[in-house]
């Protein structure tokens, strides 16, 4: 019925909760890459286009006022910038044979709005088949304790958006969610723990993205 | 497997192509709720809340640049921004007894972008029951031949919106995409002559408007 998924061998993937050190694991991935010659578009979620930066305002604006954002709503606007995202950025450059690195992809949304918000698993991946269509061929997962990164990023934003402004047992969930998906994808998924120093977690990825890299060519 | 869909009997659409009077209808269709004694909230969409509205910019604007919106992404917008519209301002105004009188509704999905955009029907009756799970009682089908309602609103918009300036093929199918849904759908649909003069389309409406109430309470 819905179209099947296509794992792509050149779109790297990086998910992890707050404080998790994203920006040196995709610094560690770029250089890595860059240094065998690769052409490499870092990019981001939600987010990646004009258009899929102004949904993203919509989902993390703190909204004045009463009105909240509905589970459902959060996860169809998430959905939607990736739909963007993935038909004018993704695919072009993987198409002309670009490596893609994406700050969170669709494994977020199975964390942060199926277990995190409780929707159901099956839409999400109704969604992801209909309106994506793609999966990385290799996701790193920076695993942290919560209250470690919550206390890393604790007054690095004087305002904390709309997810950042959740409670610990949001996050604890959120852990769990991607620590599930990593199970159930053990080929695809690399996780790093993100609990090391910034020197260690860039060692573990570069270590890790080479085995990926590598893996492929031979 | 995905929650059913619930008809309420105090809510009612109005769809139909452009200029085919709408405004004309929810006057009559508000004239006659008020005149027999009934709280009446009229809405619209996309939008109807502010987030809501702020969906339909980005669904309207004539991006500038060359980023198009996708199908898919157009698609994922409008519930998003129903699922906004139905928890915060529908359902609550219903619950309270008052009539719901929404210019557009879900109907106009499965016109614009099922069969004006091509996208499967099967995937918009499932965003359907799982992000909205209401459906009107009523739907007004203002139906016009596809032509006159241009000419109509030709002139009326200095700078026609992203909709506004498809081309008569599209316009085709969604009038056809509409009809379809009316034939399917006998029981809620009322199908007005929209080619008539503004007080004839106003006289039908309120006629049906009358029966259908008047129906409900017998």
């Amino acid at each position: 019925m819905s179209p099947a998924l296509l794992r792509h061998p050149r779109f790297i993937s990086l998910e992890g909760g707050e404080g998790a050190g994203k920006t040196t694991a995709i610094n560690a991935i770029r250089d890595w890459l860059a240094r065998h010659g690769h052409e490499v578009v870092l990019t981001r979620e939600p987010g990646g286009t004009p258009l899929a930066e102004r949904i993203r305002g919509l989902l993390l604006d703190r909204h004045e006022g009463a009105e909240p954002l509905w589970p459902e709503a959060e996860l169809l606007l998430v959905f939607a910038a990736r739909a963007q995202h993935v038909r004018e950025v993704i695919r072009p450059a993987l198409q002309r044979g670009a490596f893609v690195v994406s700050d969170r992809f669709t494994d977020s949304s199975y964390a942060y709005q199926g277990e995190g918000r409780g929707l159901e698993r099956g839409w999400i991946a109704e969604l992801e088949r209909r309106a994506v269509g793609i999966e990385p061929g290799m996701t790193l997962l920076l695993d942290l304790d919560v209250k470690v990164g919550r206390a890393r990023t604790t007054g690095r934003d004087l305002w904390p958006d709309r997810i950042e402004s959740e409670h610990d047992d949001f996050f604890e969930r959120v852990r769990a969610g991607f620590r599930q998906r990593a199970m159930e994808h053990p080929d695809r998924f690399a996780v790093i723990d993100a609990g090391q120093s910034p020197p260690e977690v860039a060692r573990d990825v570069a270590e890790a993205v080479s085995r990926f890299v590598q893996g492929q060519a031979g």
